[in-house]
């Protein structure tokens, strides 16, 4: 497996658009982007566990659930289409059918996503001229893509794209994606967003196998603020232009195609935790040592999830009583007495704390370690072999005056 | 059942004292309290769910739980006794047995509860120079109980005390309590302790169960900052010396002793929430129109610990797609089109949500009606017959300031 420059039109087959086109007041931000594929891909997504559903998540969970294959995908930002009743389902499957009319595709097979405000109707007449230029504007190149994921964001400081290569069955595949992370004009949500592309040649039941797997340890593993948002959604699309003969779950590649999802999925969750909302800091936790992996991901999910700690990776204090209180909560049984916490960054690597009790380490040297961009927890339970890492963003002034003052 | 001045020493034989022994460094705050019953009371007690428990939380669930009598209750606040191993159990213990030594009593008798930083050890000689200080100064005037009342605040900006009397089989029993919040010299935990004295006649059993229903909706509704304590604890001690036949569940005056209980406990819940960390606005939610009671108490709980709900509210911003967000990631199951939502505060009432979408209201007066110190937001979900109430408080730049910078 190899990084290499790009997003979502490095694989073979996928082309990108992303413009200004008037959902969003500012011209400087790009609020729509289009993707499209020369053949149908297999599609596979996961959504909001949010009770409430944006409408265009209903629409995709079908698309991803039953039709299985993409071809084109609509996005926009600034409004979310969420909380918006039959008219809001009525204008995503409007803006699906104007897509596949537009590029002489099945309407069933164009995924519309949306990100921003809840409870306001979208501009339509916006959105229709918004798709008739993106239509026109598509293309194959890197910038194309780039301009896909600027389109993408909403609050985020910086667009989130990637690619990997890697070979399968003699061919090399290339998988791309972009994401956007939490901050919105109004942002009520957090929203993820994400949406990967590639040529491999996989079937749509073990792409979604795979996807479903994935999230666990990458998109489920981040917490900005704890709000799940109503529009979360992660897709991928699958062409099989790479030429493979079709890869299967026993295949030894097989393996090599998660572990290059993964690297993608983690370097998207850990660039949505650092580019959250008012962040000033990005922090991993690690946590090993329990016997069942699904605890070891509660624990962690529970510690980048607590204020208090978010608070304390603001103020760099080691303030490790709120890392134990934050596991305890979970109803995970426990031994703290058992429970080893080291702190590490570029700056070096500290034990605070051992079985469970204060190692009488020095507070200076802590928060010197504390002190960088990215800082990483790690907490042994010694309770098995089972891990987990998490990832978060600390809690800041800032957060706070986007989402107290942001109508004012 | 009438609301009377006074604290824990407004029940017939009830003593109290508050000092400031040394545990804090600031000499202007108490830091101990010393609470002591003529003869031996039934004690009831509920304490937190965390995993990871306190020293004095082990002992005082045994006192509830076997021995179901109590006669002295020793607090200390600025430490909390948290993962300090075989260590500070000897240390509650100790406090305990010197407490039952002094006052003549029995030492499993003796309730002890802490609260402050986790993990340091109590400073064992002010600790036990205290408790024979506070054994000297014990008093029944409500000074003495407005004394204790002060000594286990933390950064509690106002003491929390009340007390109720109400008729029952003939005779006048009174109810008074004391309780803090969150806000700590290193808030690690927005510690609730709460400590209720009656002269009512009751047996410890019957007592137990109606605290147990009593916390459901007081306490286990407020939410400052989402991190569940190692040290809650809530005991109500009732000695029987108002001389009433004893009360059974099923006699009519019960439901009085329940509604009293309700008063004082949803009092302080209320206090607790309008006095959380940096805190400068409370907000009550009331959730109706649920089939279960217990679906409409956790949308309700999700609301007010919804960090961009706390931010929105200390912006007077009517974002209600927030509160629509929070309670779809509850995972129970509603209607989002059956949601009613209206605000309303002492300047006004405005229904901003009908059928789960806007009812496009002027945003205006909408912040006008949030901009009150205390406001509420109720939601009908029109799915049934229960409700629930919660209590929150806002999300500030203090709170941030307070837990990032505590110890520089």
């Amino acid at each position: 497996m190899k990084i290499i420059p790009g997003g979502v039109t490095a694989p073979k087959g996928f082309y990108a658009a992303g413009l200004h086109v008037g959902i969003r007041k500012n011209k400087l931000k790009k609020d729509m982007a289009l993707l499209f594929c020369e053949v149908p891909a297999n599609a596979a997504g996961v959504f909001t566990t949010n009770t409430v559903q944006a409408a265009p998540v209903i629409w995709d969970r079908k698309l991803c659930g039953e039709v299985r294959k993409c071809q084109a995908l609509v996005v926009n930002s600034g409004v979310a289409n969420t909380c918006t009743g039959p008219r809001g389902y009525e204008n995503v499957v409007h803006m699906a059918e104007l897509t596949a009319d537009l590029l002489s595709i099945a309407p069933e097979m164009v995924a519309v996503a949306s990100t921003g405000v809840i409870g306001i109707p979208l501009p339509m007449d916006v959105v229709e001229n918004g798709i008739r230029r993106l239509s026109g504007s598509l293309d194959d190149s890197a910038e194309a893509g780039t301009a896909a994921a600027e389109a993408i964001m909403t609050t985020d400081l910086y667009r989130k794209e990637m690619a990997v290569t890697l070979e399968v069955k003699g061919k090399t595949i290339t998988i791309g994606g972009m994401c956007k992370g939490s901050g919105m004009i109004n942002p009520n949500l957090g929203t993820v967003l994400s949406f990967l592309t590639t040529d491999l040649n996989i079937s749509a039941e073990l792409l979604q196998k795979t996807l479903e797997r994935d999230v666990l340890d990458t998109y489920n593993m981040i917490s900005v603020d704890g709000d799940t948002s109503t529009n979360d959604t992660v897709m991928v699309l699958a062409n099989g232009m790479a030429g493979n003969e079709e890869l299967t779950e026993t295949d030894p590649e097989y393996q090599d195609f998660v572990r290059a999802l993964r690297e993608i999925n983690t370097g998207f969750a850990k660039a949505i935790a650092s580019d959250g909302e008012g962040a000033t800091k990005m922090f991993e936790v690690v946590l090993r040592g329990m016997e069942h992996k699904e605890d070891a991901r509660k624990l962690a999910k529970s510690i980048v999830s607590s204020n208090l700690v978010k608070c304390a990776v603001y103020g760099a204090d080691a303030n490790w009583g709120r890392i134990v209180c934050a596991m305890g909560q979970t109803g995970i049984v426990f031994d703290p007495y058992q429970v080893d916490i080291c702190i590490k960054s570029e700056a070096g690597e500290l034990m605070i704390v051992k079985d469970g009790m204060t190692t009488d380490y020095d507070e200076d040297r802590a928060t010197e370690i504390l002190s960088p961009d990215s800082v990483c927890f790690i907490a042994d339970m010694h309770a098995g072999a089972e891990s987990a890492a998490a990832w978060g963003c600390d809690l800041t002034y800032e957060y706070i005056k986007k989402n107290a003052e942001y109508r004012k």
